[in-house]
């Protein structure tokens, strides 16, 4: 195995400890079960926002804590779901009296120990609501999922929930808002070849030398097909089909065009997808009119990537432009 | 090849025509040979910083184009130096009566066409200094190079230099800050396997499977020896050991810590060597006052990090800390 690794034991508390050092102006590693907080938490008279899943997506979740965005987030292990002790320990070192909003990716694990970590939350008083997204358009049921999985849309929920508890919308409202961007959101991913695994060293999947994984998941959970390579404008107009028709998207929505890297695909051919991704929906008379390129929900270094569509209305795109500070997106402070 | 392309002639093209579509509210692609600036050029009343360099190692420069940092970038194809009428059309929309300041990587075709195109600029009366950005530490020369690289510092100058032209500074003083930044800079890489051209499909070179390749260079140079992979501590240590030795870096100083993913390495196990480099440093009593972690100068898919530290003094700091709004480094606009 070539990865930059010490101790397979101990991959992602290494990982966390550089991350939390690299940006202590802004996070902190909170006491107790692993998880990150901003540096000033917990932050007077706003609801929290608070998500986590397993390691091996970054800049998910922990590159989105900070003032515009996550109270809290909390890792797991690599593909692993957090524990409930985390998530508890999370909230309540993230959450005032106006509680905290939980966005969880559907993934049966998550979903578990988030329900789990809620119910703990209750007992102690904590106003705890919960948003499932569940965007990825790609297969019904996986392998980590009843239902759709969570994907790239989470990014976007993320920070526009996040927006809202920072303009100080109580919990009921951030969570609506939460769950209207979860209702307008649609992704699909496509994977070129696997990503390795830092604890065994072992590929998440094996592809032919001239076959792709067709609605990928982020942990390299098959999609809905093995389908032949083919060029970037015919493999972005695949996705882009099974999007746009699933919610459906029509002529003249404006939209939000993410366009997500899922960590081995050079930046320049990301761009190149954008450029064919846009071609396509101006052929459909759909706007783009905010757009999001990069490596922003990863599968380690998995070569692909996906693309997010989110139906945005004039509020959606006044949260989306609001100000925002964290490590791996930040603009307006 | 498994790659997002469409044909290998229009490679680079495609990609910056959606850099430029995904960011039309920064940059425009200007007319004539191929050049990006920034939307709003030439900038009254300032100097323009200028970089440019072969294609292939994005966000450099083009995701460094705006308020703060670069007025204008130059891309070549991928791993090819740009064009001198490429290079003297970017200034020309550029720069203004205060001239530019041209920062160039130490590669020898990106010298030579500089070089050229500052010829031509002078004898059209706009002012012009260049830089040389020369901070690879891992070989004296190397296949496209005659002294040594420029490598991951290009970042720190280019971000420096920037807002000494955005304060105001005149030429000489920004071309003299450009070089003090360069004087202080030094970087190493390290790749774990090659990354694959666009054009041919070909990996750049090859590894045996316990094999890495110590000092590359970000076209896939080889660097100073092939050696059997370690751990990350041990990597890193061979890095900063090379870097620190060679300013040399000493107990008391301040530094800007830069650990730089080359485009294939997964975030996490970055923050995993930033954390080794953070622990390195503090046994020698080198203080990081500054960090910066991320995929910033790559070399397409490249699996492998550098290792880039800055001595700091109270100016170069505020300049670093100053306002910069581009597509990948953004604060405080």
């Amino acid at each position: 195995m070539k990865k930059f690794v010490n101790d397979p034991a101990t991959f992602t508390d290494e990982a966390l400890a550089g991350f939390a050092a690299a940006h202590r102006d802004l996070v902190r590693i909170g006491a107790g079960p692993t998880h990150l907080v901003r540096v000033d938490a917990p932050v007077a008279d706003k609801v929290a926002v608070v998500s986590g899943g397993g390691a091996g997506h970054e800049p998910l979740h922990i590159g989105y804590v900070g003032p515009g965005m996550l109270d809290a987030a909390v890792p797991g292990r690599v593909f692993t779901s957090p524990t409930p002790d985390q998530v508890q320990a999370a909230v309540q070192a993230a959450a005032g009296p106006r509680g905290a909003l939980l966005i969880v990716k559907n993934y049966t694990g998550d979903v578990l120990n988030f329900e789990t970590a809620a119910e703990l939350l209750a007992a102690d008083g904590v106003p705890v609501a919960t948003v499932l997204v569940d965007d990825d358009v790609a297969v019904q049921d996986s392998t980590f999922t009843a239902g759709r999985r969570g994907v790239g849309g989470t990014v976007l929920v993320e920070k526009i929930a996040g927006a809202a508890a920072d303009r100080g919308d109580d919990l009921a409202t951030v969570a609506a808002i939460a769950a209207a961007v979860t209702a307008k959101v649609r992704s699909m991913g496509v994977a070129l070849g696997p990503a390795v695994m830092p604890n065994s060293g072992e590929p998440s999947f094996v592809l032919d030398d001239n076959e792709i994984e067709m609605g990928v998941g982020i942990h390299g959970e098959p999609g809905r097909e093995r389908a032949a390579m083919a060029t970037a404008d015919e493999i972005v107009g695949t996705l882009l089909t099974a999007i746009v028709g699933d919610l459906p998207f029509t002529a003249g929505d404006r939209v939000l065009l993410f366009v997500n890297g899922l960590g081995g695909t050079p930046l320049a051919e990301l761009y190149l997808a954008y450029n064919g991704a846009r071609k396509y929906l101006a052929d459909k008379g759909i706007e783009v009119s905010r757009s999001l390129v990069g490596n922003y929900i990863t599968s380690l270094e998995m070569p692909g990537l996906s693309i997010t569509l989110l139906q945005l209305d004039e509020q959606t795109t006044m949260l989306w432009d609001a100000p925002v500070h964290t490590a791996a997106l930040r603009w307006g402070r």
